[in-house]
């Protein structure tokens, strides 16, 4: 960023996975940075170099050369790779970090988003190089013939099919790109062509109902040359899942309507990525997407109607390789998106790729592995066994029925705090409030009911302060009384309190039921993992004193972001991780949720607050 | 055809192969019908039923019932196949008839058209009849996973693949035909479906340059439902592929449009066919294309330049298997078109499927193969192995480039002889005569040869009755004089005959190039196939007359009609034959006519008029 005058004054740095944004001065380091805009990066010495705990990848933009406490601290592949410690690196440009979880003060979590993927490539799809011999009059081989020969005689590749497009420009192309060029298989079908030496790139999509994210990756290297999110465009046809079906059952002729929706909000994002990186859509010859199975359909063009109707049976469940043009999208038009395999009508392929990313369907277990999101889907691993479930957990923890409920945006209540009966609260971007999103949600549940403001009903007490009646109901007041007027106070009603508690309860009702129905008790959950954005935000903490979640030790938890759009990504660079996925689709067991023994009484003891253990629909006191 | 008081006097009589119609009054028998309207039926007992070699096959329409002659020469599956004596059999409405070779008093003519294919069928693409228990909230599998199950449990078959629209709408179509249907599949894919127990069609097609056939097959018995042909609606850009070709380069922003042209026409075939037999397009799954490389190409949509430029590269020999979709035909969305392999530039599929219909590429030979048309292609098998030229013959043969000639239309001279000096004809439909048709102008160049009013060199005489000398050259009057003004005269000039003996050195020479290329003599030709519509209506001793054709005796001749459609019937209905068609195309060695050594010479000397061999690029009488 450049002053007025013309001088550079500040930077603007962004923090990965956490996905934070803060200003930084050239003359402060990385570090310096991190604490001001509240990331909590270790520094145990202090910042003088000594303790290497704050380390972290520079992933884009220019910094200061490094230290000599750096070139001890790092192997110069490392150097090269970008790994520096914060409290020695300035800034010189605007800059993008990942920081990894060893460096974090907060709890652990897995950093999906900015890392580099670990697996080797092992690509569906391939480039091969050929340079072929001119046809003549002695040798007037069909151009199609010289291709595949080629191919055969040179790198031992049988193709038997050439997609339409490429018959139709290979002649052109051959002869105005000098008869050399890249030739693009999948299988046996030549897909594509490409210029001689040109990068094969492939992307990866994560599907979610609220949002979407799109990762432009390098397929040789398997490296993300470049991430875009965007909110769905399908919002504006209803906020959750189900009123988007319902708008379809309402008037089928909208389908293609939402459909096309979808898929212009995905080439756009493949538009931003390409710019980003200076390449062309054309280059994109493999694609996966995950979401869960209405967005899948959505996408797809799949119907939706039995979805919403009990048995609740998805259209589709096995893993899916489809033309990218029939489904609209615009990248090369020889190439296939792969779809990974859906589970139940309401348990997806996200879910798939984040048991895949995350590589808990292997573990011995018990292991509890929870997306949460408008509906929640839980799978409980135990000896190679997946049992999974879906809880309507509803838009409460997004924001959504909430009064004064938010998107995680700028000047969204994010950490609150209750302390000498003060409020503390942070927000993001460090702006003033404008409402509460999801973690703070929970922050404050939390808080109210440790300072006895709500008891372990739910209700709020009529006797404390910040407590009023107003519009009927009875509220607590977060912000305002000073500097507010009353309509616009940021408040916790009542109504909202009920409405968490059913969130809640479902959540940590599937979880119950799933620990019943493999006999397992809570003590037993060797690890619980929590994804998507929502879980990578929230303070386990806060979650556990509302009974949430298990009342296990916090180290039993790990936070790991976006490890749906991770398992994309693996997917996307390897046939194993894609026959990994299917398989281990297949292997998960589905529990409707209500055909669940003791669900009922399940529920209702599990809206309730505090720390406790369910047996047999009964609800036991901890601590 | 109803008088005008509404009763019926005279019905229509298609005649197959010969493609024939006459007007029968239902008095008359239609060996009758047939020799008034000049087709050679048999009857050696003068009509009186003993003889049984009037042999014909009704397909379709009502004709009087089976006299006890009939009784006699016909078994019952026989009859019930539509097989009559024609001189027993009287009309009752219009009728369509085949008429087998064996009943033919012409030169013996394998008829391709309207009898039923040999082969077993063996079918690429096939339906399961499938039932399919309900979902419930017990058994909630996917729509996808019941199919691939219930394939793979009750009929062994594994489908990895399902075709985007069947996934589109399987949901739907299962719930509205009451849980069962047939599953179409085609190698490990599932293209369709289809409601329970309706017919399995397919679709054969003969792209020609000129003319344009279609056939529409019950797959499950390989069985003709209805056949039906038109003008190439190309044609209004270009009679000959090469200035098609012109216009396209010229033009490239007219590719688009001259596929499009031919897309529709075979659209508009589609449906008429389906109108026939009260079927609907989407029961059609599977078809079969052939043409000359060209057409090939230009229904394909690639690239038609290098064809007409040295070294004539086709940018596709190998068979291909495209989406009907892909390609614009209204034909199932799932289903796929094969197109058999082309050999050369202007070696294309219809003359592979020529060679696979009449099986003489497995013969021991030597064979010579004739495609005649405005290109001609020539193959010799000798001993499994196969060698090919192609003829620019031009279009003369076809009424192009000659002063009075016409395609074979109403009112064209089909037949002339001249004896006693005077010229007897007969033209198609008994029509007054208005021009004259490839093989009237066979026909005539013969007449004139044998009559010495045109020399072996091809000069015409001036002081030959009927000569005369009209707007600077010499013609000879065929029809005039007496009844009609010089200028609508139809006559035979100078320039005709020169355009003649060009068109018929061309087919000489690549049939000279062969035998030479072969070490083979024109006496070794145990057979010569012709092939195309001009060659099954052409007189061969015309044609041997003026030199055409080698001197041999007449029994060595085949007409074999249109044997390309023949040949995508079969590949149609066999995987067999199209991977036979895929090892004969490969087999065909393809010489360049320019590059052969005595071309030049050979050229020369073919183009005289009379019986010879040539040896060595020198002419030898016969006879």
């Amino acid at each position: 960023m450049k002053s007025e005058k013309g001088t550079v004054s500040a930077y603007t740095i962004d923090f990965e996975p956490v996905g934070r944004r803060g200003k930084c001065h050239k003359s402060e380091s990385l570090l310096a940075c991190a604490h001001y805009v509240g990331i909590g990066i270790n520094s145990i010495c202090g910042g003088t170099g000594v303790c290497h705990s704050c380390k972290v990848q520079v992933l884009r933009g220019n910094v200061s050369r490094p230290t000599s406490k750096e070139l001890e601290a790092f192997t110069p592949e490392e150097l090269a790779q970008g790994w520096r410690l914060a409290c020695q690196t300035y800034p010189l440009t605007d800059c993008k970090l990942s920081v990894p979880p060893e460096s974090m003060t907060t709890l652990q979590r897995i950093q999906v988003e900015g890392k580099e993927l670990r697996v080797e490539p092992e690509l569906p799809v391939r480039a091969y190089q050929s340079a072929f011999t001119m046809p003549s009059l002695s040798n007037p081989k069909a151009d199609t013939d010289r291709l595949i020969e080629e191919l055969n005689h040179k790198y031992h590749i049988h193709c038997n099919t050439i997609e339409i497009n490429v018959l139709r420009s290979l002649s052109l192309q051959l002869r105005s790109w000098d008869w050399r060029c890249q030739v693009i298989v999948r299988d046996d079908q030549v897909i594509g062509l490409n210029p001689w030496q040109t990068p094969l790139l492939g992307l990866a999509v994560d599907l979610g109902t609220t949002k979407v994210a799109a990762y432009l990756i390098d397929m040789n290297n398997g490296r993300t040359l470049a991430a875009k999110g965007i909110m769905n465009p399908q919002i504006s046809l209803g906020e959750d899942i189900i009123s988007r079906i319902t708008h379809i059952i309402k008037s089928p002729d909208k389908s293609l309507k939402i459909r096309k929706l979808i898929v212009e909000g995905i080439n756009d994002l493949i538009n931003s990525l390409c710019i980003e990186v200076g390449a062309n859509p054309e280059q994109i010859f493999d694609a996966v997407v995950v979401g869960n199975t209405a967005m899948h359909h959505l996408f797809v063009g799949l119907p939706v109607r039995q979805l919403a109707l009990s048995p609740f049976v998805p259209a589709v469940s096995r893993a899916l390789d489809v033309k990218a043009k029939d489904l609209g999208l615009c990248i090369a038009s020889g190439s296939y998106v792969h779809l990974l395999p859906n589970v139940a009508g309401f348990v997806g392929s996200d879910h798939v790729a984040m048991l895949l990313a995350t590589g808990v369907w292997q573990a011995k277990g018990p292991i509890v592995a929870i997306d949460i999101g408008t509906n929640t889907e839980v799978s409980l691993i135990r000896n190679g066994k997946i049992t999974a479930v879906s809880c309507a957990s509803g838009p409460a923890f997004e924001g959504g029925h909430i009064k004064d409920g938010m998107r995680a945006a700028t000047g969204a209540i994010e950490r609150l705090r209750i302390a000498d009966n003060k409020i503390q609260y942070q927000t993001i971007d460090k702006a003033p409030p404008i409402g509460i999103c999801g973690s703070g949600i929970l922050d404050t549940l939390c808080q109210l009911f440790l300072s006895g403001v709500i008891d372990a009903g739910g209700r709020i007490r009529e006797d404390c302060s910040r407590v009023r009646n107003y519009k009927r109901q009875r509220e607590f007041v977060l912000v305002g009384e000073e500097d507010h007027k009353k309509q616009s106070d940021i408040t916790i009603t009542q109504r909202d309190v009920r409405e968490l508690q059913l969130a809640k309860a479902a959540i940590r009702t599937g979880i119950q039921v799933l620990l019943e129905a493999n006999n397992c008790t809570e003590n037993q959950i060797r690890e619980v993992i929590i994804a998507g954005a929502f879980g990578t935000y929230i303070d386990v903490a806060s979650a556990l004193i509302i009974g949430m979640l298990p009342s296990l030790p916090l180290d039993r938890f790990r936070q790991v972001g976006n490890a749906a759009g991770m398992g994309a990504k693996l997917a996307l660079v390897s046939s194993t991780k894609r026959a990994e996925a299917q398989s281990l689709a297949a292997r998960i067991k589905y529990i409707e949720l209500g055909t669940a023994p003791n669900f009922n009484q399940t529920f209702i003891q599990t809206s309730y607050l505090g720390r406790y253990r369910i047996r047999e629909g009964k609800r036991e006191g901890v601590d």
